[in-house]
């Protein structure tokens, strides 16, 4: 026959599915001679059988009579005896940790007798008066499933009547007018008497915590945890201690250490003559910790080894409940500490220093998640906040600054060194100047991968994009959120890591890249397989990206480079060339800047690779708004000015012309290059002139072409061939070698599919893993964000957002078949990733897994992603 | 040693590379006994052996020499000899018949005397002169390259100096004036003598036919037909026989069958006292070929026996050169006549039942694409065209009408029996009852899955889309065209199949369905293996494809149902719906208009499966356009309509957070039944008690439901649950079991890719290749085939429009794996196309590969589809 019931002594402390978490704690301390008071754990297998049988499993009720009789014989006491009563406490422990469910009842045991019996054994009627006041309330309140308020109610009339201001302060004679009017709430309310028989208080307190692990809360907490419905809780029985038996006993909580910071040394708690619920319900003002050591200083010593045999013992930060009794230390429950990423960075790393943990365990323990927030401007988590609205987290970090409305008056106040927010309904190439000098922006449209989110993240500038919620007016310099009105000037903060947009200044707190996180990352890179790049359009993100340890630009984009103001009207130019002289006149005027573009990134990274996408996105998002230009165009003609209709004219026939009913899947990357081979023949003859230069000058330019979009092999031989012609050409003008690579990203599925034939002129493989997803599920990412993805998410249709987490299954399995085959036909063959999932930690382990050479992420990231390519390497250690 | 030259009576009548194909004829035909001219052919090598070295091959002249004194000896004739003068006839011969080549040169051998010496062996000095001055002519032509033109301008002037108006009636002396004013021109022209010596003139031919194999006409129509380079002409000696000698003798071409309908009987033309050039340069009227039955009976009787013969033995209609040289018949060439589709269909069919050829070789010798135009009424080919513009082919047929610019004008005066063309920017669902009522649609924008096309091509109606150089003007109710104006009730024809539109009423055909075709498509049927189901919408459509030979309907679209006049502003109001009651309210209403849909459908395909697709498109599609609510807004607001103005705020706000920015990668599909479910809800209510009226009425209705757009296995399965609950509560209110299948459609990659997961909730795959296609190559139908498709085909990027033949490497491969994912899961899951794909003949042919169970195409497309899945079959037999 199963057994139900283990003593301390006799549990194995590793065994959390068995005991639960809070029973194989104390199991392992009893077992390693810490002060533990005695008791027993009534399994989870126990619980599992009451839910699936829905009766008391058979046997169990007698084997908790059985080991309850041992622990009497023990303890030298027995539940109900009113001479020497025992008194125990009853507490649930899952093998997860889990809020929801039945906590604890102390001090069971009491009836009016034991009471007393109590206060003759302890010579403190009044403990024993309270401790039972205590006990009634407790009970009924989480077996009974009364209301604790009612029973707060009494107490505090009962104070009032008696004058005084703290629950010490009342007499014996007051807490049984207390235990009188107690009892007589609960059998007005169940119609029952308060049990005093200890047997039936004790079976009615162990089936209660059966029963919480099907409370709603319990249930909703678990489906949102993904925790299994089986696991079950255990209970666990144990004899009481008293830390409210006067000044010389005391309860408390603490962590071995800092769990904000990290630092060595206790932190927490703790009162004196309190119980332990005393402390939570906040009634009393705890001392702190380092205080016991003058108040208390035995028992502080005996704390400060019981810690350091703690953290050796379980190898992490504690966080451990005690209760001093007459000044006896007691230890009533130890787990691993919730600490800050901060924190877990430090003590992961200290530890390991120590010698407590290995490096790669130090490695393991952290939460890439939570690490990146190390690495962004944070809202203060203590400060009070005024939100206003909620968009989408568009790019991570806090800003604070006065609301403007366009990109001309953020440039002018920005540089003017005024804080300010751009708020635009969306943003255009037009707005980049004004995004630089601002310090963040909030637009009410656009995704995710809208222009002002692409730009924002990367500037690593805090955004919050497709903000429905605020309704702009530009005409009154104004926007309203839900009636109310905020004006020009105003100072709001916004938060792109949680898509907040919040009223006023909001305390933030810097990032840091303490000496701890400097010293994980570089025991990460030892320890991964895969590269790092970082994607970088400008020497400023190359240089942060090298900065964070990316060995490499993994996607340098060539469009940003377009959008300057001093560029686009050259671009528009170009754009709008109608003969193929014109537009080599513009690409002419380019070529220069574009160049020196190159020759900055390239310096920037030199001696490591850069990866330079050709021209990707459609014509038209370099051109102005249809409706505006329209509007101007009446304007204009108004005016009479007959040059500038004529141009406007030729503006909006281009523009129309140039029109997409599906831009994502439109006129872009390759398709160009098809069709006007000049543009990207420029850019190639900018690309080897900067390497020329930087040779000439003893660098160590190390050059990749990239041809976007590419999904017919012969897109790529085209462009190759026109690529190499163009290298030769500079190289013989410049008298000069120029090593380079070319290659193209995979990011639509017909190019996974035939990626054997693409190998053949492709030395390396990118995965837009962005578009690549678009195009594999048929999203796009700008209509699904805000159209039918948080249904997906919330009715779990989609587990995760794949524009986030990459999907394994669909567009995975692209990715490894146009691995295995471009492999296959090319075994030289460099693979890597430049979407966002390139720094995301579950994206990045599917890449370890399939064979990935490296990964590229923006500059921000990379931290990240040096981590999480440890850990994968780790957890798939062969 | 490489044997270069072959009298015809020892070539291989098969070796068609080798001897060309008139070669090949020549030796066929001798060697089976008919009455061919003796003579030889200089083989296809020796022209290929000529053009790599430049020079004339080694050995080849002396082989020419070496059979031409064979020849000479056979026929006691000598070349250049004055008393017997041997005269012979030298012409190009490719394996593929291939015109821009040198053709022929008659009458070689002439000279001023063997011409004398031909006139005393005759008799008859004015044919050798008659004869002598053709050589010059053609010769000086075809191998010195002269113009033609200047000779003729000597014959004219000849002509009008002896006041005779025909060449026939020109006498000996003015044939002898004829003879030397030629000779002065080509010595003015070429500074050197016209050659006398009649080796030198064959020497000259034969290397100008090798040249001619090298001109650029011929170049560039190799390329255009992609005839390999290195094929090579042969060229054809052979001793003249004159159809010139007087009314006993004659020229002419035949058919063996009539080549425009292929009714049997010889059809062709012929001259009596001419040579062969005479009946082309159609100088004088040559006599229909029945003629001659009276004219010359013995010779016509002697064709006909030739051409039994010759049909038997090509066992294919033939088309043939013959000359009577003084009542002896000769035949000078003989090759498979082109035909007509028309003729094509009777003639195989008349072939196989008259047991000349297999029914499986009447079926392969279609040309389905040929076929298909027998299904459109078409612009007479004989019809003279004014050309006004030119747009995408986007809904076969011809039409002509007056043009109209509104819908409801369309209506009015078509439903008046007028004849009306709808021109429009472009069409939407306002304008169906327009479309319905007009010959054709006419569309300045959107390409060929634009509204207008699609609609149309449901209807069999002919439409021309995305004509830009149309520019239409509302207001003026005119479209202009390169600066010309058409004005409303302008009588103009649109061919929907080659994508014209063309000024006033051009005569068309009809089509017709006829008996051969009948009975081509029942051998058809039972030769394939793949079943052909019909895309329809309406009884109307679902009648036309069971009269096509439809076994099924493959998609049943049910959005085109949505966009009835009187059930858009239900639909309206369904999606401007605030409330799930509100919505619920409008589907009430359209539940039963549904319901009839569906109950005409599944009756006119009663017995046969029908596939119902729940509503696909974004909701926006139902909502009238932006700008132009905008515009009605502002009338309504002046009006002071305060009512009007709630509702057109209320559209626009509900259109604009509908707008999407890629609305093919949007909110549509089962993305819309997992977030309105009550929509897919009503529509699976109306599809069951549809079918439980029909059962009750006893008919056999087979009912598909089929769920557009999935990529993930959940969002099937969670359909499936509701469609199922939906079918028992109809069948408990109903009291009758509703049996059914539930599918979905295979149409974004991903849905490919994890086919096996999605297959253990399906019970059929029906892939949607036109989506597939957009989303495997990342394009957008609407915009690549406007903005650089055409670039991509000019340029052989690609070889086909992947929209219009499946691209086998991509998107062909993920529905290899999804087929055999699918099966693996569910060996019963049947499989089958419903993108436009089903009605091509190549993707019919991979569709029988990949082991589909059917393709479904429009009703139009059936009777080619039922062919081209013969051919398949035929073509792949094992």
């Amino acid at each position: 026959m199963t057994r139900y019931v283990y003593p301390f002594e006799e549990g194995d402390g590793q065994d959390r599915k068995r005991l639960g978490g809070k029973g194989a704690g104390l199991a392992e301390m009893s077992r390693i001679g810490l002060p533990v008071p005695p008791g027993f754990t009534i399994t989870t297998e126990a619980c599992n059988a009451y839910q699936a049988s829905e009766q008391v499993p058979d046997g169990m009720m007698d084997e908790v009579w059985d080991h309850l009789a041992k622990l009497e014989g023990k303890l030298g006491r027995k539940l109900g005896q009113v001479e020497r009563p025992l008194l125990v406490s009853v507490r649930s422990g899952a093998p997860i940790s889990m809020p929801g469910m039945m906590d604890t009842v102390l001090n069971l045991g009491l009836n009016p007798d034991t009471a007393e019996g109590m206060a003759r054994l302890t010579g403190n009627r009044r403990f024993a008066l309270d401790s039972y006041r205590r006990f009634i309330q407790m009970f009924s309140n989480v077996v009974m499933h009364m209301e604790h308020a009612q029973f707060e109610h009494i107490l505090e009339a009962v104070k009032h009547q008696a004058s005084v201001r703290l629950d010490t302060e009342l007499k014996e004679a007051d807490l049984e007018e207390v235990i009188r009017r107690y009892k007589d709430l609960v059998h007005q309310e169940t119609r029952r008497s308060f049990p005093d028989d200890p047997k039936e208080q004790l079976q009615m307190a162990i089936l209660a915590v059966f029963d919480s692990w099907r409370n709603p809360r319990a249930i909703v907490y678990r489906r949102l945890n993904k925790i299994p419905e089986d696991l079950g809780t255990a209970v666990n029985v144990q004899s009481m201690v008293f830390g409210n038996m006067g000044d010389t006993s005391a309860t408390g909580v603490l962590f071995t250490r800092n769990p904000n910071t990290g630092e060595p040394g206790m932190y927490g708690e703790y009162l004196t003559n309190a119980q332990g619920e005393d402390v939570v319900a906040g009634i009393r003002t705890p001392k702190e910790i380092a205080q016991m050591a003058s108040e208390m200083p035995k028992t502080y010593q005996e704390l400060v080894g019981v810690c350091e045999l703690l953290e050796r013992h379980y190898r992490d930060m504690q966080d451990i409940e005690f209760t001093v009794q007459e000044e006896k230390l007691y230890l009533l429950q130890t787990r691993s500490g919730k600490r800050t990423a901060r924190a877990a960075v430090k003590i992961a790393v200290d530890l390991a220093e120590a010698g407590v943990i290995t490096r790669d365990e130090a490695l393991v323990r952290q939460d890439p998640d939570q690490v990146q927030r190390l690495l962004y401007r944070q809202i203060d988590p203590h400060a009070a906040v005024e939100l206003l609205a909620q968009g989408l987290p568009a790019s991570p970090g806090a800003a604070s600054g006065k609301v403007v409305f366009t990109a001309d008056e953020a440039e002018a106040r920005g540089n003017a060194g005024e804080a300010v927010i751009l708020v635009r309904p969306e943003t255009t190439p037009d707005d980049i100047h004004g995004i630089v000098a601002a310090q963040g922006v909030l637009t009410s449209r656009g995704g995710m991968t809208s222009h002002a989110a692409i730009v924002a993240r990367g500037m690593g500038k805090p955004a919050v994009t497709g903000c429905e919620a605020v309704r702009i007016s530009l005409p009154d310099e104004t926007f309203t959120v839900d009636g109310q009105v905020i004006a020009k000037d105003t100072v709001i903060t916004i938060d792109g890591g949680s898509g907040r947009v919040m009223m006023g200044r909001v305390a933030t707190v810097e990032p840091e890249l303490s000496e701890e996180f400097t010293q994980l990352l570089e025991w990460a890179d030892e320890t991964r397989r895969l590269k790092v790049h970082a994607n970088a359009d400008t020497p400023e993100d190359a240089a942060k990206a090298r900065a964070f340890g990316a060995v490499g630009v993994g996607l340098c984009r060539t469009e940003h480079m377009f959008m300057g103001q001093d560029r686009l009207p050259v671009v528009q130019a170009m754009i709008l060339a109608e003969t193929l002289e014109e537009r080599q006149k513009a690409l002419q005027q380019l070529l220069p800047m574009q160049e020196s573009d190159f020759y900055g990134i390239l310096l920037a990274m030199d001696g490591y690779p850069v990866t330079i996408r050709l021209l990707d996105p459609p014509l038209h998002e370099f051109l102005p708004d249809v409706r505006e230009t329209e509007k101007e165009l009446e304007d204009v003609k108004k005016a009479g000015r007959t040059a500038d209709v004529d141009h406007l004219e030729a503006v909006l026939r281009r523009a129309r012309s140039l029109f997409e009913f599906n831009p994502m899947l439109g006129f872009r990357g390759v398709r160009l290059g098809i069709v006007y081979p000049e543009i990207y023949a420029m850019q190639a003859r900018a690309i080897f002139q900067a390497q020329a230069r930087l040779l000439k000058e003893g660098h160590h330019p190390d050059v990749e072409v990239m041809i976007p979009l590419v999904g017919i092999p012969e897109e790529l031989s085209r462009m190759k061939d026109m690529v190499e012609e163009i290298n030769h050409e500079v190289g013989r003008e410049q008298a000069v070698e120029l090593p380079y690579k070319i290659g193209t990203m995979i990011e639509v599925p017909r190019a996974a599919l035939v990626a054997g034939s693409i190998a053949e002129h492709a030395e390396f493989f990118s995965f837009g893993t962005n578009d690549l997803t678009q195009t594999a599920f048929g999203y796009s990412r700008d209509d699904a964000e805000s159209k039918f993805l948080p249904t997906y998410l919330a009715e779990k249709i989609l587990s995760d957002n794949p524009f986030m987490v990459l999907d394994r299954k669909g567009v995975g399995r692209l990715i490894e078949i146009a691995v295995a085959e471009g492999r296959a036909q090319r075994p030289s063959l460099k693979v890597g990733i430049c979407g966002e999932h390139g720094g995301d930690p579950s994206s990045i382990e599917f890449c370890h897994l399939a064979g990935l050479n490296y990964v590229s992420c923006s500059p921000f990231r990379v931290p990240v992603a040096r981590l999480a390519a440890a850990q994968a390497a780790l957890k798939h250690r062969a």
